[in-house]
């Protein structure tokens, strides 16, 4: 079974909205067996819309639309669909109720516009929408399967999960696809691809990537087929082979990313942490409490900007910041030090560096940061030269950062 | 002149990836009026890829792809270019002379697969590429031109920025594609949509769109023609109308974000903030960090996630949490007046909330926060709930921040 999905608005077109919808639903589909082939993205153009439909239609299996479902005259996806499967809107009568509802307790009149959201297609199965109002659409016809899904990404993964996967999963899609993810740190993807080179290794009955990010490089292997347990022994074999020559640069085989794998080693040791940033400005703060239950490890955080800040808050001497300036190895430590204890955490992060655009010198380049770890047996500073942009060298610093408090957490 | 837009990989076709390549690309087509109608995306397979070129080169007058010009051997764009231009690679000298420097900087051995980095398609343009080692690959033949370029953001905006775009500019497109943006915060598309209704207003000449974030309502106007200057009276005329009706809500008419705007509003009015968050656990000092020069009006933050981080800290009182508890009106109002005076700003603003999935109560749900904002005349505490996920209700709390402190600057 494989699936076009097709994502429809002048804004993803446009590039004004980044799609991610087509990334979430690609990967709930491979998951139950159904291969992503293509996808592709229109505009708010009712003939754009139809042409690919009817494409998508005759070449794949499955093809999954979102977008468009809204209240406004922009939304042009159902009467498209009525058009390609011979059929017009008609009252929803559970859909209106929930209209009503819903605007009762918004204490809202409820306009024409709204009230067309409670017209679906004749004849259309209807996945529910928990979030929203306007639900899934879904035909089942001539062996082909179309669904139409709002374009709210929460709205967009409740359908999925709850309407269309079920749906799918219940046909039997007679295909298993697998993964396995090798997460690395530390090594860019050229000296990975030639180290697996030079060490002999061929894919075998996998189709192998490498995606490259600023947390690192995963490689991650694919394995397809009817028979599950065959599949899973490709799967294993393959990443054996891989192991044995670039293990020391793996982090995880699980496919958690490094943050949770660094906030888990936390909370796993019962050691809290505290941070100290500078020119990251509260992202790495922000990146270690993007995890549930963040209090256990964090305690406290500081963005001390200011030199004044960095004195009165972190004890940085004033005569450091004037011999050798904010962005410097010893101001760094001394930032580690003062937040060591001012929070009294068992670990503490600190960051001070030139994120740029401007504030560069030819002995401090836009990109240069510090970053430094203390704990209970003194601090270590890391010299970082990280290139790119303000955004860029920001999430760099913040990586970084968690690999050195990883590697901290695994020593002990 | 139309354009199609293919981002090649598995990464993006199974959802592990998301594609930020292609809204970037659009938007800079457009800029220069090529209009973007399609955009598709194929995973590493060199027959789809082949395919969905000549498929484009058919129906489009430009086609531009990106990814699959890496070193691995899952990188198939250069030998596909190849075929579909009847031509084969060659080595290129000054990819080679920049390949081997950039491998001495590293002190590496340079591998076979780095070397095949140097090899080009005979006949191609190469658009330089500062960033990286591989060069974008153009071709301009029978009216049509395709152009090829890396998949790593940074290198694919310099090749864009200073190749494509210059190249496509110099040929001349013949057409003229102008956006208007209305940036709104605090009122939801449908009502927007009806308002706009009611009041008689129907688009002429323009392309409306209305692109909800959590940043607030974007209505974009789009219109298009030979003539300039009619097509900006066009978008004129209807900003006029559309902004009569919905004005009170509209924070920002030049494109600029709910964060660059009250970044702007502190610099023009030279005063200073600083942040004292819990919930968000550093994401708001982060957005007001994210813009250049940001140390002229921030001057420290702080995260107290503990009870103890925000009485040492803060100066809250032991019985305000004892008796109201860290999520409350009056811990929050306590963290911003605590924060005014420990950064001396003109500005504090402070966050507590339960952004959840978990730590949620019948009296104190998931989704409740409380946001204060302190300056000299004393503080304003605003009581939210918030629907969504851990990180919506992170990034809805930050710019509802963002937003009371804009009006906050207005007011003065």
């Amino acid at each position: 079974m494989d699936a076009l999905i097709i994502t429809i608005g002048d804004e993803i077109l446009s590039g004004a909205t980044v799609d991610t919808n087509a990334a979430y639903i690609a990967k709930k589909l491979i998951s139950i067996g159904v291969d992503v082939t293509k996808r592709c993205s229109v505009g708010d153009d009712p003939d754009d819309i139809e042409r690919e439909i009817r494409d998508g239609l005759d070449k794949f299996d499955v093809v999954v639309t979102t977008g468009g479902l809204g209240p406004t005259d922009d939304d042009m996806t159902k009467p498209v669909a009525c058009r390609v499967f011979n059929t017009h809107l008609v009252e929803h009568r559970e859909t209106l109720e929930a209209l009503k509802k819903l605007y009762k307790q918004l204490g809202l009149t409820m306009s024409d516009a709204a009230r067309g959201m409670a017209m679906q297609p004749k004849d259309a199965i209807l996945l529910s929408n928990p979030l929203g109002t306007a639900p899934g659409i879904l035909f089942d016809r001539d062996g082909k399967v179309f669904c139409s899904i709002a374009g709210v990404p929460s709205e967009m993964r409740a359908i999925v999960d709850h309407g269309l996967v079920p749906y799918l999963r219940k046909k039997g899609t007679g295909r298993v696809i697998l993964f396995k993810n090798i997460s690395t740190f530390g090594i860019p993807e050229s000296i990975l691809a030639a180290k697996l080179k030079k060490s002999g290794y061929t894919p075998k009955n996998v189709r192998l990537a490498f995606l490259p990010s600023y947390a690192g490089v995963l490689i991650r292997l694919r394995a397809e087929g009817a028979d599950a347990s065959e599949v899973e022994r490709n799967l294993d074999q393959n990443f054996k082979e891989i192991y044995e020559v670039v293990g020391e640069n793996v982090f995880s085989i699980d496919n958690r990313n490094l943050v949770d794998h660094v906030t888990d080693l936390l909370r796993e040791k019962k050691v809290t942490v505290s941070t100290a940033e500078s020119c990251t400005g509260g992202l790495i703060a922000k990146t270690l409490t993007d995890v549930p239950g963040s209090s256990e490890y964090f305690v406290q955080g500081v963005i001390t900007y200011s030199n004044d800040a960095k004195i009165k808050c972190l004890d940085v001497q004033a005569e450091t910041l004037e011999e050798f300036g904010a962005v410097s190895e010893q101001t760094c430590r001394q930032m580690a030090e003062g937040m060591c204890q001012l929070a009294e955490t068992d670990y503490a992060i600190s960051s001070t560096g030139i994120a740029g655009p401007s504030g560069g010198t030819e002995e401090k380049p836009v990109g240069l940061v510090y970053i430094g770890l203390a704990d209970k047996d003194g601090v270590v500073v890391e010299r970082c030269s990280f290139s790119g942009d303000r955004d860029v060298i920001r999430t760099k610093t913040t990586y970084t950062a968690l690999n050195m408090l990883r590697i901290k957490l695994l020593e002990k």
